[in-house]
């Protein structure tokens, strides 16, 4: 038999979470049945949606169910088959995350795409976060060479893939960021950066000089004074494309909303919500041909912050919303 | 030598502006230059918008100049004409407003189309404020008959038109409106009717009544608590054409946002601030050819409320944003 640790929730938490509320959990797992696969799971993802997900409320995912399995990103190895087009030793990736083996439908996971790069970026720059990052600048803002982008949480996994690619399209792009570490990592790599740690007024301030020529695309993450901010400099015909809005998400009374929401109005923005999967299918492999060389041969570079072992699965959740990760959060399993 | 008495504003004012702001001035035209004509206004409009151009500020139009004749929607007869294809007797729409004579480039004014309704029609239903209900639902939130519609101030001019054509087209329709008469007014026109003048949770409440299955098109006048109550019954994917915010146009401090702004987010929704002539250039002929039979055969029945007399035209303008008036708001000239 081979059990499997996993972590579960047994409530639905007001706020930001307690630590206690992850519990770790063992089973064994039954025989495979007919088209299941069984992973050993190499590297886990945890994102910031996962919060919406512990609300108990239905947002645009299913809240996880008490007691249960938790879910999320990773990558494993096939240990074991009774899928016909998988076999024992196939690296995949797949949804059976927060916990060290995976019995899956096979059907539910996805063999790597052949590109020459550490197996875990594809739950990062070459995967959720990156498909998220590009489908939102090209296809939810329609990006072109000559917007001036403002990216808030710039050196998180999904902003500094979408500041390297707006960079690397030839736009002028500024990237907010919470620490001065993370900015000087944006500023060195061409991207013009803020500090979203501040109050509107004072955002905004820094927002005129960074960009005294207006805003066109807002690539939104944060929420809050940010984006009050952004509603102030952005250009007429802007497009502001809502990914997150990470400053709202431990609220257990949500804050006042931008005093300057007539912005859309006087501005004639258009502002967009979106989540990756609704947007990206039927584009996975322009975007596999557009990102996929550029993270091999070094033009992107991503930056991982890894835990070690499962049982840290939680704090790396925590490190989201402290903002002391950068880049992507993983969690490494032996 | 023929005069002109028009209105002219001193200064922006900050808040509700005073009945004083508004100075009638008297002047002497001058001998009519080559191409320009010269008309005798019947009808005058004044519009939610004008509250912009007395800011100070460019917004999505210039600010009025002070101590120069504002501007307007106005409909007139030609009595002078020095252009090649206009001719004394045409009746022509113009921005030239706020005046009893206005005195323009020929090139600036427009013979009414042949549909055989009042004049001032022209003004309201077939004018600007018909193209703008057109327009948010057709091209801004590309309405579908299955849509279920909210529309707020939808006793005014932009409103009620919207209210009934999406009524026509098989949609489910509620409108909100200030008072009970015109509340009345919209539910004897197949139009569930909820009050806005009431709080967030109030709205949301009758909100939640009048249309169970949620919202698919918010066609938004208003703005205020009544925006925070649409966020929150807005479906899935659901697109909000915002086209006025009145309750926010005489705030000297701005009021909070919505509270739920993540709302865009958490349901995908498109958020798109427009104005009527960048969307409807080129769709004319077919505003005219949807709506022109609809209006004439009274198939959309328009309500105008008129106050009479030049010097009367600040009153109508006021009527506004008291909310006294039906549907179009006129000044009739003699």
């Amino acid at each position: 038999m081979t059990q499997s640790r996993y972590f579960t929730i047994g409530e639905y938490p007001e706020g930001l979470p307690e630590r206690s509320l992850f519990q770790l959990e063992t089973c064994e797992l039954p025989e495979l049945e007919e088209g299941e696969v069984r992973i050993r799971n190499h590297w886990l993802s945890v994102d910031p949606y996962m919060r919406g997900r512990m609300s108990g409320v239905k947002t645009y995912v299913e809240p996880f169910e008490l007691n249960k399995p938790m879910e999320g990103g990773a990558l494993g190895e096939i240990i074991e088959s009774r899928h016909q087009q998988l076999k024992k030793g196939d690296r995949v990736v797949h949804m059976g995350g927060w916990r060290d083996v995976a019995q899956l439908d096979g059907d539910q996971v996805q063999p790597l795409p052949d590109i020459d790069v550490p197996p875990q970026a594809f739950l990062g720059v070459l995967g959720m976060p990156g498909m998220t990052a590009w489908s939102g600048l090209e296809l939810v803002a329609e990006l072109k060479s000559s917007d001036t982008v403002l990216i808030s949480a710039a050196s998180g996994a999904v902003g500094s893939l979408a500041a390297q690619l707006a960079h690397q399209k030839g736009c002028k792009v500024i990237g907010s960021a919470g620490s001065q570490e993370k900015r000087e990592w944006l500023e060195a790599h061409g991207i013009t950066a803020i500090d979203h740690h501040q109050s509107a007024d004072e955002i905004k301030k820094a927002l005129k000089k960074a960009a005294p020529q207006g805003v066109d695309v807002y690539y939104e993450n944060v929420g809050g004074p940010m984006l009050e901010a952004a509603l102030d400099v952005m250009n007429d015909f802007g497009r502001i494309a809502v990914c997150g809005m990470i400053s709202r998400y431990n609220e257990s009374t949500p804050s006042a909303g931008p005093a300057n929401i007539a912005a859309v109005l006087i501005k004639r923005l258009r502002m967009q919500g979106f989540i990756v999967h609704e947007w990206v299918q039927g584009h996975e492999q322009a975007f596999y041909e557009q990102v996929g060389p550029l993270v091999a041969n070094g033009s992107i570079e991503y930056r991982e912050t890894v835990e070690e072992g499962l049982e840290r699965t939680p704090d790396a959740f925590f490190a989201l919303f402290e903002g002391s990760n950068q880049g992507k959060m993983l969690v490494k399993l032996d």
